[in-house]
């Protein structure tokens, strides 16, 4: 018998492009190391008003910085991007979507949160309308009468708001924010610091 | 005769404990690519009062994070870390000295620079007085009563606001911050891709 590994946490806004490229990372470094990988869309508005900040993109010089380093990240990782002409993105439904599959199916939530991504981020699509997610879902064989229906119960609605309240509890203020056994990690730069403490046990 | 590379700019705040693990490393990586550094203390209280933020130590959540992340990067480069308890430091006269020297003997300034940094972010001194950051330059040779003098010069005083005004009109809106043949980079998780950036001349 062997011992388990704890997953490792991740935590994400679809609105954060820095999210989606760290999204892009996080799997392959766990596996690497034997571990998987829960994600945990949540809001970071719900966290901004808590610490006062703005999104990055919407800070002067900082969101112009923004632009030009993730373009630049996602051309490094050879990865499409396209920065969405709608932003940011309202990602509730989005977010919804994938909790109220993650209830019946964890890994088909998983595929819809990389499709999300993929969709936004990749592809620059506005995802914000219920019937824009129902789309992205569609080619997972994930029915649009259902998702519809999914995402307006109030179980899945607790369920993000659940999420987001025990993020900001453990100290989540942007995204991507990852935990490894308890220790936090905030940034898509700082994922070969977490291949750095999976290999070695911390420091 | 061999084309000289320009110098990377590295522009930092001494209050800022990501733009002292910076400093750390910057040097190293320009020289293993044939690069000098020009280091640039600035003021980044008066880009905060552009963009309207905060210093990040003082954000909440994201001020006890700096405090665990910082600890933790300085640790894995094996390098002195204390957290000051006088915070944020005042960093005016600090950066001025650095700048009166640098008209004298720019090898000297650079000097100074990194000892400042190590007494206040490896050893937790507080420098705001210019009595404390004369007792930091003494071992270096420089005399206590002609930097108290030359703190003090209009020149001097000019020289800091005018890198200030231009670290704003390039971008720049945080630290470390260095530019590489005009490209912009922002992080002390940066290096690395600095030093790929160097390595492969962009991509």
């Amino acid at each position: 018998m062997t011992m388990e590994k704890a997953p490792i946490d991740f935590y994400f806004d679809f609105a954060s492009p820095y999210g989606y490229l760290g999204s892009l990372r996080i799997d392959g470094v766990a596996a690497r190391h034997g571990r998987t990988v829960t994600w945990r869309p949540i809001l970071l508005g719900a966290v901004f008003k808590l610490t006062g900040m703005k999104p990055n993109m919407h800070q002067p010089l900082r969101g112009e910085y923004l632009r030009h380093d993730t373009a630049r990240c996602a051309r490094e990782l050879g990865v499409p991007y396209s920065f969405p002409e709608v932003m940011p993105l309202n990602p509730v439904t989005a977010s919804r979507a994938v909790y109220w599959l993650d209830s019946q199916d964890a890994g088909l939530a998983r595929a819809l949160a990389v499709a999300i991504y993929h969709a936004h981020w990749g592809e620059g699509q506005d995802l914000e309308s219920p019937e824009a997610v129902a789309a992205v879902a569609a080619p997972l064989g994930i029915d649009r009468a259902a998702l519809l229906d999914g995402v307006q119960q109030p179980a899945v609605k607790n369920r993000l708001r659940e999420e987001t309240d025990t993020a900001i509890a453990r100290g989540v203020f942007g995204a991507p924010f990852f935990f490894v056994d308890g220790e936090p990690f905030w940034g898509a730069d700082r994922v070969d610091q977490v291949e750095r403490w999976l290999a070695t046990g911390g420091w």
